[in-house]
């Protein structure tokens, strides 16, 4: 990486970990230049708006997101030992970061407020619903998950024990709210397994990654 | 209702409205006085502080969410009729509140930022999630779900379907999300349901309020 590059680099991270806090509507160039202990100028240098570093930072969100959820689920086998990865490292990244996820906050910042800052973070959405979506069609396409899932619809259903294990993550008792979240992901998996015979304890057993 | 509480009234909807698009931390004192036709001291004349105006804006969110959601259920027969009714309504309202829902945007403003509105935020989603457990459990006790249902277990995935419902309410499209939460609510009840013979046919027959 140049000089420049590890600047934007450095400066890209003190955002990021200022709007997972504030919003990215609190990120202020002034406050990041502070923090960064820079100019507003030599940040404007490689940021040519507010409005560009917003963007990069949703991107950097996205990144930190998919290196955390996505990158260890796709080492793991393809099937159905993925698709459980690819929620625990879900559920593990909304515990690390119940003081603040940057894409939870953006969505709330922007879903009602037209703009680019709303285009990127609906297209980083639909992008991490793709990506849910594919893990249950492996898991399908492998013969783990019967042949008839619909693979959206159970995308949706995992969109949603996510989100409420983030909120009551957040306002209540995070462990209650894992076991709830496990629970809930596990009886989704159970439904719509090939092999409905199967008990609770062989589903762990074969799922172990 | 006299004089002194009509006022109080008028300026707690043109409150409420501003902070469902701009959240409670949008609301000043200015812009709503403006609003209201009033001098920022006839504001504060009804509500002491900022804080106190945006206590009470919360309270009237969750009495609009109420009235639309808790109140044609408890109108509903005891039971699986009432419980559905609930989660329809629940369902209508984030339909009508898509362009702004004060108790989702406090959630998000406010769950990491401890103090009086994050109290009672929590506490008004804590009574939340009782109000859904109870009609989880009133279903139980009607012996129409299962006798081993977990109404917490229950109500938390009711409010992820909300939830994911809101969300993609809010960035895609609404129709088809609304078939992803309808679905995901039927598939919850036929795993809970006390005689999981009955068809999908036989349930909506029964079910339908």
């Amino acid at each position: 990486m140049n000089k420049g590059a590890a600047t934007r680099d450095m400066i890209l991270k003190r955002a990021y970990a200022i709007a997972c806090q504030s919003g990215l509507e609190g990120l202020s160039i002034g406050d990041l230049a502070a923090a960064a202990g820079m100019s507003k100028s030599g940040v404007f240098a490689h940021f040519g708006s507010r409005e560009d570093l917003q963007l990069a930072v949703i991107d950097y969100g996205a990144q930190q997101f998919a290196e955390s959820v996505l990158m260890p689920a796709l080492r793991a086998k393809r099937g159905l030992v993925r698709l459980r990865k690819l929620v625990a490292c879900w559920f593990d990244w909304v515990r690390d970061n119940r003081h603040g996820c940057l894409l939870m906050g953006a969505v709330n910042e922007y879903d009602a407020r037209p703009g680019a800052q709303r285009d990127r973070v609906t297209e980083t959405m639909d992008r991490w619903r793709n990506g849910t979506s594919r893990a249950v069609s492996i898991a399908i396409e492998t013969h783990e998950l019967h042949a008839d899932t619909d693979a959206r619809q159970l995308a949706f259903e995992i969109l949603g024990i996510a989100l409420a294990l983030h909120q009551e993550t957040q306002l209540f008792d995070p462990k209650q709210a894992r076991i709830h979240a496990d629970r809930a992901f596990d009886r989704l998996i159970l439904a719509n397994l090939s092999q409905p015979n199967l008990s609770q304890a062989n589903l762990s057993q074969i799922n172990s990654p």
